[in-house]
């Protein structure tokens, strides 16, 4: 049985009173408005069935009263940073006023934007499926997974410019390819671009530069999650990326969802997460060692189609590595976190043919077709509507 | 014959009135002053001989009195980031008035900040030299050098967040590394602590997502230069860095220094750059293949010795890749750049013995010893200063 309250929210929304993820809104301009008319602020909003709870209006009406949150100006910010560096006391207490409250506003009638100020992202490759699959295509079928893989959470720097909120255009990157060995490079738009479906990690309070966080208390820097897709140019990817890794090959764009979901609402999903074999060195060795069983589908909605097509069923807690221990081997060298910075999960991709996260291994690098509504297709094509959904729901 | 000024500037000062570079400080406190008082605020200033002229001052009296800077509030900032979008013009107009000026402050009397406030941090990898050195000892002597590199030039991106203010104290990261192919791989502090000696790029107007910057109109874009040390932890670097490029082994602090010299300032000592054989692709083709000549120099001073020793002798012009090259190139699939961003060149290291940039190849990973006024030493030990210098000099 799900809370109660009486905002009417339908049984399949993916925004029940149970969830409240955050986000960073402004109301849209009223239509045949004055267009000369300032564009409303940027602010902090909870998402409730199709309507969002504007937490500016309801931090000035003094209803945070709670002893964290009734003298903060944390949600009169076009970002959601001082909160997220306010930590777990000050996200509790906002969850369990906002459970109370009720101002909303439609979502259609409101504009999301990028919920945090990123100062940095990085993206992780956790998945062992995902891991073993591109390093069978990029470097062969003799030991696909790199030695280093099973001991540590393999990641690299993202860039954070280009990270941008769900419903932005993606332009197709232009860039260097190399078709066959001997061959010299060629330059042109990407041919073979790809989403990679991912959920990544919101940092709260964060460390200072030097001080490690242990893996145990990881969690108290983890607000929340969002869905992300890191857009990958994998022609671009090919030729640049030894020996320094992924450059332009990702950097033209990496899309997240407007909404964090928090941990709190994640909670009752929370599952075993893969065992883990070689053990863990003991700061990756964790007391709790949890994922979320998060369902996720990726669909395709090309541009003459009336319908969009599911092209994955993949799930959370596929994951190899955890957040918490991705955060933690983040810090390990004394490597400083800050409130809003982004880190990538990798593509989560599962065991079967259906649960594999990018049409670089749905293809297997473009070798097989899939069929979107009986349409072939390979990678990405000008005018696709890429399409990622995440939905937890106990079963009564 | 230099520029004349009432302001006296020695001759070996690496700050005459021909190079003014600009930088964030703020006054020190006074010694046994209260320290309760409030810290002075961090502003704009431009280093002259041994002292600091305050923008703020100058620009709050009204002394900026060109068209662009007259009515701007963008020396009355904490960075210099609202500067650095003002592009060229506006650069060139402060430089200008700067030069008739002298409201002096003693640079013993204030404390240096960093000077941006910076977005994203990407490290290149553009000179010859250092790349035929790292493959040769990372992954042997055949085909040292990539492909790829002759054709593009490679980077990866770096951790923005550790990115401090020269004098900042390093801490020796801690982490994974592993002593031969067979055994696992052990935890602790590293073993092979390295500096590396680069210069790096201060991004002014920059562009917007999806819209590349031309490789002829990438010095528009550039508004300066720094010194820079990639702190690298080697033993680290080389168990984490297949597939993905370098993560912990660099983002435990990235030291610059905190006078960005102009482009203006460097003028007098452009000169040809190295010719490109394989032609690069036309969209790194430039009009003007130009380097400069800037003398680079690392000396080492271990805690418990009197004098610093010198290690290297390189230079700037040694860089295959041009930093309008990589500029271009880092655009030219859409990925935007902010003002402030820093874009490293790379370890500069030179054709001989004695100029090459890092301890990794001055010892050949360890195997050889360094003499430190007659001390021997392989890697960086607790204690050590590492100091770079770079100062050009046009004999008259
Ligand atoms: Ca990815
Ligand atoms: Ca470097
Ligand atoms: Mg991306
Ligand atoms: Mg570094
Ligand atoms: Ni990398």
């Amino acid at each position: 049985m799900g809370l109660k309250s009486f905002v009417e929210v339908p049984d399949d929304s993916h925004f029940p009173l149970e969830n409240l993820p955050y986000g960073i809104f402004r109301p849209k301009a009223p239509v045949g408005g004055d267009p000369s008319q300032a564009v409303a602020a940027p602010r902090p909003g909870v998402a409730i069935g199709d309507s969002v709870l504007d937490l500016s209006a309801i931090s000035s009406a003094g209803l945070f009263d709670g002893p964290l949150l009734s003298n903060s100006q944390c949600f009169n910010q076009p970002s959601l940073n001082k909160f997220l560096a306010m930590g777990r006391p000050a996200w509790k207490e906002a969850r369990a006023t906002i459970q109370k409250l009720l101002s909303l506003i439609k979502q259609n009638e409101v504009e999301m934007v990028l919920p945090v100020v990123i100062g940095d992202y990085t993206d992780f490759f956790s998945s062992m499926y995902h891991a073993k699959n591109c390093g069978t295509i990029f470097r062969g079928p003799e030991n696909p997974i790199p030695t280093n893989w099973f001991h540590l959470p393999i990641a690299y720097h993202g860039r954070a410019s280009s990270v941008v909120v769900s419903g932005t255009d993606v332009i197709r990157p232009s860039g260097q390819g190399h078709p066959v060995s001997s061959s010299s490079p060629y330059f042109g738009p990407s041919k073979k671009l790809d989403f990679e479906l991912e959920m990544a990690v919101i940092v709260g309070p964060g460390n200072e530069l030097g001080r490690p966080i242990n893996v145990n208390e990881a969690y108290e820097h983890i607000f929340g999650l969002v869905l992300m897709n890191d857009w990958s140019a994998r022609d671009i990817q090919a030729w640049e990326y030894v020996p320094l890794g992924p450059f332009l090959g990702k950097s033209f764009s990496t899309t997240i969802s407007p909404w964090i979901v928090t941990l709190e609402a994640l909670e009752p999903f929370a599952c075993d997460a893969p065992k883990q074999e070689p053990h863990p060195l003991s700061y990756l060795a964790e007391k709790k060692h949890m994922n979320y069983d998060i369902p996720l589908e990726v669909w395709i909605k090309p541009a003459e189609h009336e319908k969009a097509a599911i092209v994955t069923k993949s799930n959370f807690k596929h994951l190899y590595w955890t957040i918490t221990q991705q955060l933690a081997h983040h810090t390990i060298n004394g490597c400083n976190l800050k409130p809003g910075d982004l880190l990538g999960t990798g593509t989560i991709s599962g065991p079967e043919k259906e649960s594999l996260g990018c049409l670089l291994e749905l293809t297997w690098n473009g070798q097989n077709e899939l069929s979107l509504n009986g349409s072939p297709q390979k990678f990405l094509e000008d005018g696709d509507e890429v399409i990622f959904t995440g939905y937890c729901k106990v079963c009564y």
